[in-house]
Formats: C-alpha cells, structure tokens, sequence
C-alpha cells in the first residue's frame, strides 16, 4: 500500500499547486513525456512545456482547490475535486473528475479530465 | 448535447442492470469486443462472454446500486457509486469511481474501475 499512499499524496501535492503554485510548480509533477487532455477529447497536451503553457492561464488569476473523492487503484487515481478562480469580478467553479496515471515515483504520467459545461458554474459579473 | 445525453442515460441503465439485472443483462450494454478492467490494474476481461461471466457473480446475491457523482465529456463518463451486495449474513458495500467509454450509439466499449480495498466495507456476519 506505500506506493498507493505515495499517489494519494501525489494528488493531495497537484491540488496544492494547483490552488497556490506557480504553472511551472504545477508542470514540475509531470513527467517530461507526460500527456493532459482537459477536457476528454480535446487534443492532448504532451510534454511539460506545452503542460505548463497549459496552466499559464492560472498564474493571473486567485484560485482554490478542494478534494471531494478520491479513489486509487495501483498507479491510477481517479478524484472528484473542485476548482474556483476569481476572473475579475466572476467566480467560476468547475467540478471535474479527473483521472491521472503515475509512474515509480509517483510523477504524473498522464491527466485526463472528465466535465462538461454542466460542470461549470459563474457568479458575479452581472447587474 | 444529445449524446451526451445518451450516455448519461447509458450510466444510468448500467447502474439499473447492475442492480436489478441478470449478468446477461449487464453483459447486453456492452459491445462485442468491450473490454472490462475491474480494479485497474487487474488482468482486463475482453469480449461480452468474458464480461458476462465476471458479472455473473453477482447473479445469486440481492444488490443495489446508487450513483454519487456523474461527469461526461463526450464518449467519457466517469462516476462514482455505490453497490451494495448481500452475501450471506454480511453486507459488502464498495465505493468506486468507474470510468466508461461509449460508441456512437453509447454502448459500452470499456470500464475500467478505480477502487481499493479501502473503498469497500463489509458489515454483519460477526458475533
């Protein structure tokens, strides 16, 4: 159970950087060969620099993150979380399960994200 | 949107079949070369007869299903649910995030099942 413990903490390490890092914290947990498909089916991200090119868009922006479930099987996790940006005076809220794969080291091999705009909520910016 | 829609309801009438269906029945939402990995990481069931007689376990035991969370991105679903056995005096209860892919008529071409057996509890059948 210690390399499914070293994922659980895998995933706990990618929502911290995802609410408090940097796009190149985020990138870093990646492997250099690693892919991201944000949302499935769109075309996938592979290697780091596209990956963190990919999370640019969070370093301008507050955010948070929160876990809700999380489930591992060997090296791949599946987990529901939640992710809240402040764009301006609008705050959106997505709810993806994501399902990420790891290699011995506990590195992110591959991220896939299952939403849809069902999945997305947007307060404020509105008279 | 609409077939996502389908797939929703695809998810929906596996859970039902699940739940109330014969291992046939389960078997009949998948297509004929599906391929079923359940936990991941297991060695992975290929084709409805294989599916079937993984399912047919379930056959001689009272189940229920719930579902908890359900994320579409196109031909992607991932879930979590709740599937409740009762097997003897015990009640095995396991909690997973399953992740499915459909065809264009959201019948189901493979599952694949994240859960550990920290995800299961069984109560009953003790002194």
């Amino acid at each position: 159970m210690a390399f499914e413990d070293d994922v659980r903490t895998a995933v706990s390490n990618y929502l911290d950087a995802v609410a408090n890092g940097t796009s190149a914290d985020i990138a870093a947990l990646y492997t250099d060969d690693a892919t991201l498909e944000d949302p499935v089916g769109s075309e996938p991200k592979v290697g780091r620099e596209e990956i963190e090119k990919f999370y640019s868009a969070l370093d301008s922006v507050p955010r948070s993150t929160e876990l809700l479930t999380l489930k591992v099987a060997g090296g791949t996790a599946a987990f529901h979380f939640r992710v809240v940006t402040e764009a301006g005076d609008q705050t959106v809220t997505v709810e993806p399960i994501d399902v990420m794969t790891f290699d011995e080291q506990a590195r992110i091999t591959g991220m896939r994200a299952v939403w849809s705009p069902a999945d997305m909520t947007v307060t404020g910016g509105e008279q």
